[in-house]
């Protein structure tokens, strides 16, 4: 059987965009049942949890005897149950492989970065002056991804665990109006968005998270 | 046969830390020969080099018909052709591929923060203010990797493709005094730095870049 921990409840803010989201599309995608385990944020940072997960993060994913953390991790381990996720073909599996890593290490960190400086550190001194060179970047990867998808659907030849990786990236910048200026970027995160997989896991993760407000009131 | 595309040459600082660094280490750890594919800078935003690297970076590896970028993924790539960068056994494999991950996702965008704000931002009026905060973020991580480590010698059960990413990236921040507060990440760094594939491969790397230099002197 398949866990996946999350955090038992967080911020509003943060409803609907927090991780575990990255899996739980990469699950119905694969049609793969799963249970839930919610963790306290005070739990995340014990010693027991950070045998797991040494970063007190979620998600993990808990496969049998194999517990696993990292959203780009857990979708190249499920990408090997199912071809839903990752192509058989070897070439074609590694092409799909690299948009992951590039989703992970080329785009979010720049767009996380942004995300930084518009949320969190708004009411720093030096934000202000962070911000241009900060989306310059952001607008960089954005301009050259949105030259790559000129004549594709996907990242990869067909639909992978990169386009989930991708869309959850620039589904950070909602309400920012960076996506927005690339026509074909944005096409793309809607094509995305628009999948029947996606769809569920939002309104599963959003369920979870206002059943835990509900609770506390 | 494998070619890797590298820079023709590249600023002083950024000899010995160029990230076909990555791959030169791994085809070493591997045994595997390689060809060396030279670009210039100007050639790098080129179209015909954006159908292959859409962010205009390198390294890039190619292994016959596939053309592979994201350091990443190359390893990856390669990791499926020798049990010198990824065991066999399938779940060990997944836990070294999450560690290749967490040295990606989870540290070097904080790593990479630090670096562009003492070397790239060091003369912005905002960059002063930006540090404390940068600064915290890479001791979080290398405080919880310090624990990581602890009767450990390498991230997952054996030395694999994901100590070739975390010692690139601890390396970044050479000379900033930031691994060295963490007595057993630094152990484990010197500990990758000091196997002979990793001295082949810094000074080929190095060996090149000379070469570029003397060549346009």
């Amino acid at each position: 059987m398949l866990t996946l921990t999350t955090f038992r409840s967080v911020p509003e803010f943060a409803i609907g965009y927090v991780r575990d989201l990255r899996v739980r599309w990469a699950l119905e995608e694969a049609g793969l049942p799963y249970l839930l385990r919610a963790l306290a944020f005070e739990e995340a940072a014990t010693p027991a949890y950070r045998r797991e997960q040494p970063f007190s993060q979620i998600p993990v994913l808990q496969d049998g005897g194999l517990t696993l953390f990292e959203s780009g991790a857990i979708l190249l381990h499920l990408g090997e149950r199912s071809p839903a996720l990752l192509p058989l073909d070897a070439d074609e599996r590694a092409r799909a492989t690299m948009w992951m890593f590039a989703a992970l290490n080329s785009v979010e960190p720049y767009v996380g970065n942004l995300v930084n400086l518009v949320v969190f550190a708004a009411g720093e001194p030096w934000a202000a002056g962070a911000r241009p060179a900060t989306e310059a970047m952001v607008d960089k990867r954005l301009r050259d991804l949105d030259d790559w998808l000129e004549g594709r659907n996907w990242l990869a030849k067909d639909f992978s665990a990169a386009d989930i990786l991708m869309t959850t990236v620039l589904r950070l910048m909602d309400n920012m109006e960076m996506v927005e200026r690339y026509a074909r970027v944005r096409a793309y995160r809607d094509r995305c968005m628009a999948r029947p997989a996606f769809k569920k896991a939002l309104a599963d993760q959003v369920a979870h998270f206002r059943q835990a407000q509900e609770a506390a009131a």
